[in-house]
């Protein structure tokens, strides 16, 4: 099993967190305890709370974005949980790289589409849980446990019963138009406002710094460039993100903001 | 002793932050380098520095709902400090669960009403402070060094004199009224907008799902809901939260907000 | 060489981070991500994240605040790189008391002015890092595994060329004028909205509690008060700061936002 020769089990695990839970409350602070008392030596990792309230897709991107980075066997926390103490299941899930413990409620789509499952469990067993569980806070009561006795060493199997298939997102995906244009949307907008496309560089044609002309917003951008500082400060810039998306930015400004840009907006890639 | 069984002293202690400091200055950095230049082996966990400027009632409960999910022999180190600098004093103090440190303002009011102290030291020993104290930070030139001293092991009677009390708040606390009912007040808003009652789960009757009615902001709600998402998106919620209290919120949205809630508003559970 | 004897080589070191990633998006995970991949051991603190987008100038004072708590050894990582993937160069300079990896584009200024360079190196051996650097991302792809292998104990030399200058800014500075007084600056506010100037305690007279008169923003404040509670809540007071710093601040209220000073305002000291 991959965790055995892995960081995962044991001194020197790791256990990210993706939640919604907002800086300025308790519940990051009780989570941590609650790892800290089951896992002592474990090495917590904060990847967001600043998740926009219930925006599981933004936590998923954002995993997604953060997860390739860290070493084998990391355990991945996110909890972003509108249906919190439902129906909906809480589950953990066994990937080549890493273990993910999340509500079943779509929110690994994104992450599981590049590192996909090998194994997936229903957390049922409530023994690996506090021994209060309450309706409306399955982060501290159920997530963070399970999670601290992975990095302990207890075993998949052992958390609940095997499962098949879980909630998938419809992902973002660009189309290739009978014109030979590529229409793409806005996935995500960064802390910049920089917008980042649904179109991976492997959709533009090598010479894309000089044959496209991309279009959002009403804007037309001739190019793509190198980096933000190809272009004087103040002017929109098209450019291969450090995720290996097509992303469009203002240099030095914000893109989202300047030209009203929101996740879902339509991008036009035309090969001139 | 207890410390001399727990994770408070030597390798393995923890150190927990809440304050006032906010994100984007040096003094969150400045606190842990004191720490980790005194004690290089302790964790040190954020709770909170997002507590709004000077709003010590605000930390203390932050920091009371979090608390109790620590290890035992944590220390705690709560900084929210309008007095910094007058007469007001620095103390230590220990519980049966953890160990606190702290401007004697109030700020452990709502923590020591339920974990309750056994020793309290006026932090007069500047032995165990930087050597050249500010008189506008003392969270790093004296708490942060304590704390550090404290998580290797030197005892709380160094530390300064033992003291019998206090500065507490008048706390949050519920009425039955002459009808019945119960009066109680918001005591905390979150995140995302659900507004924390001091109304706690065993004043309610055992049918409350069906027999009581909330009446907030001019508002009513009808009987207990198990889980935000017992009602439809956008309606109006109330349920035990995850601190043992009456909660109310609007699934999916922001109940504060909407409803114009605030600390301190008056909560009405008529029970028909 | 000093790192032998520190923190900043093996077991045991401490690299802290100093961004504008803010908190929102995958970047700071990631960039913790690939230190713990090639330094399992190491203790990454937050400095912060919350720079403002491209502020140079505002992280080079934050980091010059915080670093001098940190042990000796520590490793600085600083990252806002409006010209990333640019000319402008990345380096590492060691000190007396630390190691510091960043842009070179004027961030280090303020804490080399105060811990002076020993040797620089501009980072040109990719070696260290990782296989694909991305042109948007130094921070993910050169800076942190290059922070990560000096705290595993590569040494300086093998990460690139020294080279003898970079960038500097000009630093905020205070004048003493021909009537005496002194002209000084605003050069940061913080989360409370005090304002931060340039002019140090050794500049104001030892009897300054009684004999100055700080003007600002078309107010007068008279002498210098010892700490915020001083004066009565909402009064202005001027005080030497936890910086050693002369700071303009309102008793719990926000001196910046309540009398509209920002950066680089000027504050003038006369003794009267």
């Amino acid at each position: 099993m991959m965790a055995e020769k892995s960081r995962s089990r044991g001194a020197g695990a790791i256990i990210t967190l993706t939640t919604d839970f907002g800086p300025q409350d308790a519940y990051v602070g009780a989570v941590k305890g609650v790892i800290l008392t089951i896992a002592p030596d474990v090495t917590i990792v904060d990847i967001t709370h600043a998740v926009p309230p219930q925006d599981v897709r933004h936590a998923g991107f954002v995993l997604a974005s953060a997860a390739p980075y860290f070493p084998s066997g990391t355990i991945h926390v996110a909890v972003v949980d509108p249906g919190v103490g439902s129906q909906r299941r809480p589950i953990a899930v066994e990937s080549r790289r890493a273990l993910y413990v999340a509500p079943d409620n779509g929110i690994l789509t994104l992450v599981l589409h590049r590192d996909p499952a090998t194994r997936i469990v229903h957390l049922s067993n409530a023994q690996y849980w506090l021994s209060t569980v309450s309706t409306t806070f399955h982060g501290r009561d159920i997530f963070a446990p399970v999670a601290a006795h992975l990095a302990c060493g207890v075993p998949l199997d052992a958390l609940g019963q095997p499962i098949d298939s879980i909630e998938r997102f419809q992902l973002s995906q660009p189309v290739r138009q009978p014109d030979g244009s590529i229409l793409g949307h806005v996935q995500h907008v960064d802390r910049f406002g920089n917008c980042i496309t649904d179109i991976p560089l492997e959709w533009l044609p090598s010479d894309a710094d000089t044959s496209i002309r991309v279009e959002i917003a009403g804007c037309q951008i001739r190019g793509l460039a190198p980096t933000y500082a190809s272009v004087p400060p103040g002017d929109l810039v098209a450019l291969i993100g450090s995720l290996g998306y097509l992303e469009i930015a203002i240099r030095e400004g914000n893109a989202a903001q300047q030209l009203g840009i929101s996740i879902d907006d339509p991008v036009v890639v035309q090969v001139v």
